[in-house]
């Protein structure tokens, strides 16, 4: 079930300009996937339907391309939630003051994901110190998880 | 410095047919990246430059590609170990009767890699058990090392 998102900013269409670029996921990239990462309560969720050419082997995605996806979801989720956190609107935001980048990334590819769906990506904030946030994932295609990510994002400084 | 592979065989060339669309290192896909892993000695290397879309902010290069190369690089290099282990001849092979995938992949971004050099990623073998296979990987520019990467692979069934 895709949660409806319509009315909802998008994480990343948030990021100034300047730090807009990311091919996972930048609104300046034209060539990119443009990932939008939303916050829905104490969640994030993101969806995203690969072409059939990010194959691994026949009738799979690549798992290139699955974790490309949760790297985006990751550092976008872990700004949401610092926004969150921080009692930044996303709803009144124009631009966010914060910007995260991955310093780890963990998956775990459970089983084949299958090519031709709409996946589904979540993201739950497991804890903020600092300019660190570590977010738990999940990626999930026609209800079953698939995947699971854990990253660790830091913040950029200002 | 690049390390001269001109009369090797790159592991993917060898993946058998049905089993090498992968999009980030398959003979058979006409749009990915066509990584290919080679292996000297106890050792595996493989090279790629990163195209500019491939933004993460600006200068570096986007961690999803990064990813996607350790990935493929990492399920290369478990073939290969298999295959030496096995004391099957990459030199002689037409194809080899080992594939893997990617069970999980552990991926520690220590600085931000430059866009525009070409990438050097190394690959050694931690251990087989079975049809697991553990391997530890460095991808490096200009000689410095930007990302470290550790994959369990498993060897699929005949």
């Amino acid at each position: 079930m895709h949660i409806n998102t319509k009315n909802l900013k998008a994480i990343q269409d948030l990021y100034p300009d300047e730090l807009a670029h990311c091919y996972g996921c930048g609104k300046s990239n034209p060539d990119g996937f443009h990932l939008k990462t939303y916050l829905i309560g104490n969640e994030t969720v993101a969806y995203f339907t690969p072409e059939s050419k990010y194959i691994a082997i026949p009738g799979s995605v690549y798992g290139g391309l699955l974790a490309s996806l949760l790297d985006c979801h990751g550092t976008g989720s872990a700004a949401a939630f610092v926004c969150k956190n921080e009692h930044i609107s996303l709803a009144d935001a124009k631009t966010i003051p914060v910007r995260c980048v991955t310093a780890s990334l963990k998956i775990d590819f459970k089983k084949p994901t299958p090519l031709g769906v709409e996946l589904e990506l979540k993201g739950k904030l497991r804890s903020i110190e600092g300019r660190k946030i570590w977010v738990d994932m999940t990626l999930a295609a026609d209800g079953v998880i698939c995947v699971t990510g854990e990253i660790l994002a830091i913040r950029l400084k200002d």
